[in-house]
Formats: C-alpha cells, sequence, structure tokens
C-alpha cells in the first residue's frame, strides 16, 4: 500500500500524535479560567502560539488558531474584505486558488463585491505584472496560494506581494501547500494554512493578520481568539500541529531534496513509459512532493480505481471523479488536458521502492483502461466529402476525445471532424488533444444539445 | 484536586481517549475520496453520523458535524433566519441564553434584525406564555437552551417547542449542557450541541436540522456537511465525540441521581455553614450536576482564588471575574444576588469524598475572604439628620453593598442611605442586597458620576 495524496491530507506525523496524546490529559480545560486546570491550559496555548508565530514568520498577536485551513481562508478574506469596505470592494485571486478561495469570491460577488480572477499560464503560474495590472483604487484585497494544490507549481508570492504593498493593498496567502516546507517569503499581510497539509491532526488551521492591516471579524462577536476564530479552543489539537509543523520543518530541507528527486523521476519517466501523456506544471518552480499528468484515451475514476487495486492512493481532476462532473477548475484555467488526470502527491518519508513500483505498474494499468475503452464504435459516423462528424451525444471523457482520435484519419488533411458532445469536459480536452497531436483546433459551434467542436486534420 | 466545572468544559471521558487515539490511524484521510483510506474514512463519518443521530433522536441526513458548539449555534442561527427570511425578521431567545446565542441575536440586530429577549424569573426559567405572547406573523425563528449553562435550571422545551410548533415558528434548542444526559423532549425544529460538554473532545458540536425546515446556510460555499459546515472534517474528533456521548448515555441514569444527590447536598448545606448566602436556581427542575450560589460581602475572584488554592477549581458569574467587569447576563436577567458567585458544575464520577471537602472548606474561605474586605472605613460618609451619604465611587463589588451594610444602622427607620456608585454590579446587588435583608430599594437616581442607589431602612 502506497499513499500518494499527502496534498490531500497527510497521515498524522509520529511527533503529532504524540504531542495530541500528552496533551489530551493537559489541555482540555477552558484556556480562559482562573484555576489551575485553566491556566495550564493557557499556558499549553500561549506556548503554542509563539511557537507557531516563529515557523511562520510573524508576532504572536497576529496569530489565531482556527478549526480548520477553509475556516481560516473564509474568516480571513470576510474580515479583510470588510476591514476594507471604506476602500472599495473589489477583491482579485487568481483563476487556480483553493476552491475555499474561490468560494469566498463567490460569495462576495453574490453580496455585491467585484471580482477580477487572474489567469495563469499553461504552467499554473500568475504573472506578477497580471496582479498588477489589475489592482485599482478600490482593491480591497487580492489574494495568491503559495504554490498550487494541483499541480505543485510555486506562485510569484514575494513578487506579488511587492507590488500590492506598492499599491497599499494587502495580499492574503493561501498557504496551505507550502508551510510545512518552509515560511512564505515576502511582504504579505495575511496567511492562512491547515494543519493536517503537513501531518497534524484535522480542526487546526492558522490565520496570520500583519499588525497595521485593517480587519473586522465577521458574524456573531466571541472573545476568543481576538475575536477571530469563534468557539472554545482545540487545544489538544492545537498543540500537536505546531509541535508537528516544528518537527517536519527540521526535515524540511533534506526530504524536500528526496522527494524533489522522486517526483523528477516520475516527471521524466511516465512520458517516457506511457505514450499519449501530458505531464503538466512547472517543472522547476514546483512543490517537491507534487507531480501531475494526464492520459489521452483514459476515464480518470476507472484509472483511480485500478491504481487502488494496485495498492496505490492518488486523485484526479478529471470531470468523472468529481461529484459535480465538471474537471479541476485548475486544469481548465490552464487549458492542460483533464483526461486520464493524475495526481501524485508524495507524503515525506515517501519510500523510493513505492515509486520505482508506481513507475512500473502504471503503463500496465493505462494500457488496461484504454484497451477496455478502445473498442467503440463511433455511435453514428456520416461520411462526407471533406468532413466525418462523430455523434458522442450522452458520452462522457474520454469517449469524445477518442471518437474524434479514432476518426481524424479518415478524413483527407485539411478536411475537418466535427464531435458533437454535450460533455462539459470536451470544451477541454478536445482543443488539449489538439495541442498535443499537432491538429488544428477551428472551434466550438453552437448545437441543438451540447456543442460541436470542429476539428482541422493539419498532420 | 476537584475539579467542579464541568459545565465549562469535561474532562476526557476515558472512552473518548481510546476512541480518538484508535481512530487516528483509520480517520485521517479524506472521506471524500475513492481510495481505500478514504473509503475507510467515509465508513467511519457514516457509522458515527449514524449512531450520533440515535443518540440525539434524529435522522441520519438531518445531522452534521460543526467545529465547535459555537459554532454549531452560530451556523444554525444565520441559517435558520436566512431560510425564513421571506416570512420576517424576528428573533426570539430568552435572556439567559449561552452567549453564542446571544451575540447571534446581536448580529442579527446589526444587520437590521429585530430581536425579542424573553424575561426569566427568579429562578432562571422562562414561562411558556412569555414565548407565545412574542410569537407574531413575521417571527422567523425561536431559540431556548434545554437547561441553564451558570445556574443549571431545565426550562420548559417541550411546551415552548409546542407552541411555537402552532405558530409554524422552528424552535431551535442549544442542548449544550443536557444531551450527554438525555435527549430533547419534544417537537423542536433544529438543535445544536457540543461534544465536551459530555465529556467528547473539543473540536465537535452537533447541528440538527429537521426535514421540513428552511435552511440557507450562509457563508462561501462548502460541499462538506450537507454545505453546513465548511472544512474537512475533523474524524477522530468526531468518531469520540460519538463514542463518547453512547457511554455517558449508558451511565447517564444512575449518574445523574447520584450527582443530583450530591447538589441537593450543596444547596441544603452551604446556606446552613455560611451566613448571608443565597442559592439561586430552580430547587427542583434543573441539571442533576449543577449549583449556583452567591455570598454577599465577598468578591468573586478572591474567592475563586481562594478555593483554587483549597483545591477546588470553580467558576463564578461575579463581575469582577469577567473581562468585561459585568456580572454574567443570566444573574442579572434572573435579577439574584451576582457578588461572591459561585458555581459548581459536577463532572459524572465525581467523588461523594470531594464534595463533603468541599463544605467543610467553603465557611472558612468565604469567611477569610470577608475579614480581609470587612474592615475598609467609608470613604466618606456625612451624617444629615435622616441620610447617609455613602461614597463607594471607584470601588468594586462587594465593597458598595459591604459599605452600605455598615451604615443602614445609622440612620433610623424610615432614614435612607444613598450609595454612590459607579460599579455596573451595583445596580443589581444593592436591590439583591435589600431583597435579603428586608430593606426597602427606594430606587436609582442620576449623580454626577455612575448613579445614587438610595435604600430605606425599614427594619
Amino acid at each position: 500500500m502506497a499513499y500518494f495524496d499527502a496534498a490531500s491530507g497527510a497521515p498524522l506525523h509520529p511527533v503529532a500524535r504524540q504531542a495530541l496524546v500528552a496533551s489530551l490529559d493537559e489541555g482540555w480545560a477552558d484556556p480562559a479560567r482562573l484555576y489551575r486546570e485553566g491556566r495550564r491550559a493557557r499556558m499549553l496555548l500561549d506556548a503554542a502560539r509563539e511557537a507557531a508565530a516563529e515557523l511562520v514568520g510573524c508576532r504572536v498577536d497576529e496569530l489565531t488558531f482556527t478549526s480548520s485551513g477553509t475556516r481560516a481562508v473564509h474568516s480571513g478574506i470576510a474580515g479583510a474584505l470588510a476591514g476594507r469596505r471604506r476602500v472599495g470592494r473589489h477583491l482579485i485571486v487568481s483563476s487556480v486558488e483553493h476552491s475555499s478561495v474561490l468560494h469566498s469570491a463567490d460569495a462576495h460577488e453574490a453580496d455585491g463585491g467585484t471580482v477580477t480572477r487572474v489567469a495563469v499560464s499553461r504552467t499554473g503560474a500568475v504573472a506578477v505584472d497580471s496582479y498588477e495590472g489589475v489592482l485599482r483604487p478600490g482593491t480591497a484585497l487580492a489574494c495568491l496560494q503559495s504554490a498550487n494544490h494541483e499541480v505543485g507549481t510555486a506562485q510569484p508570492v514575494a513578487e506579488v506581494a511587492a507590488v500590492c504593498r506598492a499599491a497599499g493593498v494587502p495580499l492574503l496567502v493561501d498557504a496551505a501547500q507550502s508551510l510545512g516546507w518552509g515560511p512564505v517569503e515576502g511582504d504579505w499581510s495575511l496567511l492562512t494554512a491547515s494543519a493536517h497539509k503537513w501531518g497534524g491532526p484535522s480542526g487546526v488551521g492558522l490565520l496570520v493578520v500583519r499588525k497595521g492591516v485593517r480587519f473586522a471579524p465577521r458574524g456573531p462577536a466571541d472573545e476568543r481568539e481576538s475575536g477571530r476564530a469563534p468557539g472554545f479552543e482545540n487545544l489538544p489539537a492545537i498543540v500537536s500541529a505546531v509541535a508537528s509543523l516544528r518537527a517536519v520543518r527540521a526535515e524540511a530541507a533534506q526530504e524536500a531534496a528526496r522527494l524533489r528527486e522522486l517526483t523528477r523521476r516520475i516527471r521524466a519517466r511516465v512520458p517516457e513509459a506511457v505514450p499519449d501523456v501530458e505531464v503538466v506544471g512547472d517543472p522547476e518552480r514546483r512543490l517537491p512532493g507534487i507531480v501531475t499528468f494526464s492520459c489521452l484515451y483514459v476515464d480518470g475514476e476507472t484509472l483511480l480505481h485500478e491504481l487502488d487495486r494496485a495498492g496505490f492512493s492518488v486523485s484526479s481532476g478529471s470531470s468523472c471523479t468529481s461529484s459535480t462532473l465538471t474537471p479541476s477548475h485548475v486544469l481548465r484555467a490552464m487549458g492542460v488536458l483533464s483526461e486520464g488526470n493524475v495526481r501524485v502527491s508524495l507524503p515525506p518519508g515517501t519510500a523510493e521502492d513505492d515509486v520505482e513500483r508506481f513507475l512500473s505498474v502504471l503503463p500496465g494499468v493505462v494500457a488496461g483502461v484504454r484497451e477496455k475503452l478502445g473498442a467503440p464504435v463511433p455511435a453514428a459516423a456520416v461520411v462526407r466529402p471533406d468532413e466525418v462528424v462523430v455523434d458522442s451525444l450522452g458520452k462522457r471523457c474520454p469517449i469524445p476525445v477518442i471518437e474524434l482520435a479514432k476518426v481524424i484519419g479518415d478524413v483527407p488533411v485539411g478536411g475537418t471532424v466535427r464531435v458533437l458532445s454535450d460533455d462539459e469536459a470536451a470544451r477541454l480536452d478536445i482543443p488539449a488533444w489538439c495541442d498535443m497531436r499537432g491538429q488544428e483546433f477551428v472551434g466550438e459551434e453552437p448545437a441543438d444539445h451540447g456543442a460541436a467542436y470542429v476539428v482541422r486534420r493539419t498532420a
């Protein structure tokens, strides 16, 4: 068994477990109380906050513990927007942020605010001048992740923080994926993180608000955690979260180098061993443990199941693996193939042997899935002089692309294939296939059901 | 050492600890994932929800796990108010609810809604017809605790639920203090609770929303927990919370009878052993483990410290023990003495010997505090024919009452004492002292600083 989904949640670090169990006895009382159990709880909480602040690189009174990373993001964005409401109601986010950021942006829009979603390159990175270009007098807040959770691409946070600072706009950095590896560089204003991403327990997030940032907590008042995180402090989990952050940081430099070598191996060898694969994300500026690739003519859910059977736990941004049947917004924003998508995110301590076994198993698994899917007869292929129409209505990713691939050879160079599809993933995957295959994507046309995707054979 | 503050938070139940530690290994993964660690987490979550629903007495799909009891209250009230916004924006709460409810009500008012705060009797209970009388066509929601957290008085929840149901208004019951003792009776619509009040871990609350109740979650969207509790599920804590609820329920009937006898003992013997004590809260309709009393001429903070030194951890609703220097809103709403207030809340398993030791130590501790405070000379006492003016400006509870008591004998029967005080607690404590002493409280008059409290000597 190999668990390769650390970006969703890491197994509890041994130090986290030890600290959690130890503080169950010392840290259950209310730190606001005056008696000895309360004073002991208060001391644990103060010590944890001090250690966390040092690891983040902030003042003790700037850091609050929230009940999750998602809560930290929701509260951080809402509080910063409310604090700067007089300045304006314009919010900037990148288009590849975590859903908690994008949902906060949606809520802000629904509440009458305006949102700019900054595009990313094909590697998933924002350009600094994209942020600079959309900052304006009414901008209340900008948000940027330190690194992407699906493809691992690191963002130019320090540079974006600098242009925001110059414009007098606070930058909130979602550091969920990177805080275990090191502090976030640059002159940011707010920061959020989640303990269970670095091997800490569930139930603990961090929200840091730099002194001088206008911040107005939303929702009912509460006296705990500077009014920024209502509810009884989850002290054993907080102690455990901070202890494990310190522990992973101590191992970070060495472990980062080791995982970086392992993911480099995957990046290099998957395309050699598996035909028709696109490795996505920045090859250099990236997190140590995340590597993501997409396999043409494969559906993500079957691939995940087959890898699970082979003993590998990975995740996927393919449409068929999401409850909404839409592909990952990150892959969509990058404009890369989403079908047969696999994200491998290695937890610290991943054995080299497990990675080697994954590399040896993957080609057979992909080939097996393709074989199962590879034989379907196009439902209705009407041949015209220079055009083939493929009716893929009602069929899901990756079938439309498979059917396109099977008939492209039936038209002469210069001829077109028209794929009728009502699958949302086709909008992304057919242009991506054309890119990979050197065919021309002519465009999308409205149709009775779904859309018609027109591809010209150029090769 | 005896910990007598279970109403703030109970030490972890052994079953909770066992379940927490066991599920750290099984329950760390994302229950939304398809691989085996995710499926195992999903099974644990589903089983916990099923068990919790059975213990609450609701359907599985009506129950969500939140990150704390406070969050459950905030989300429950906000969601119910938003869901019934078309009906109206009137909210009913009792004046002795937990601060999370009252803060939600304040936030609703700040947002333009209207709030009725229902008064309570001197025992802390609401009258059913008080709720009935304020229900109106625009009432969106009513809230009532199952039992009070400071004085232990049980509320007539089933009866209030019936009048609300008849008016078509949902009732939200804050069951934080009682759920460990048994399910909440009656036809309520929403229910909230907090695991660490019943010996479960911090970081877990329950929010139950009955089918058919209009409910619109607030804040950014999130796909977890029916959209009612954003963020990664804290699965080990959830499993532990439910396991301990089941365990405390199994022991509830027997333990309730035992604690009820111990608190009855305290209710009876404290007024015998300590002069000038008022025991507050309903003597019969009450929680098994909570008993509250107030001691004249004593300041709460010193009393707490002395009890702590003697090995007893209790809490207090006195003004001097709160960060805002105002007395507990519960004692204020009941109109009872708040000075020298002590809440004893016994955790399940409390040893009889500890209670006996408390009863034997308390009289000496109170006498010691009174002795330390008992000798102050009134700052300026100007004698007039029939009136004594006591200038207690700048002095805190219990000094104004002590000074009043020291001079009341200096005026003839029919004469008055005028106490000048700028201490918020005096507004409550001087009338309460008059009640206890059979003197007449004439009223409060404006003064240059603070207020003048006029007392006529009748005995």
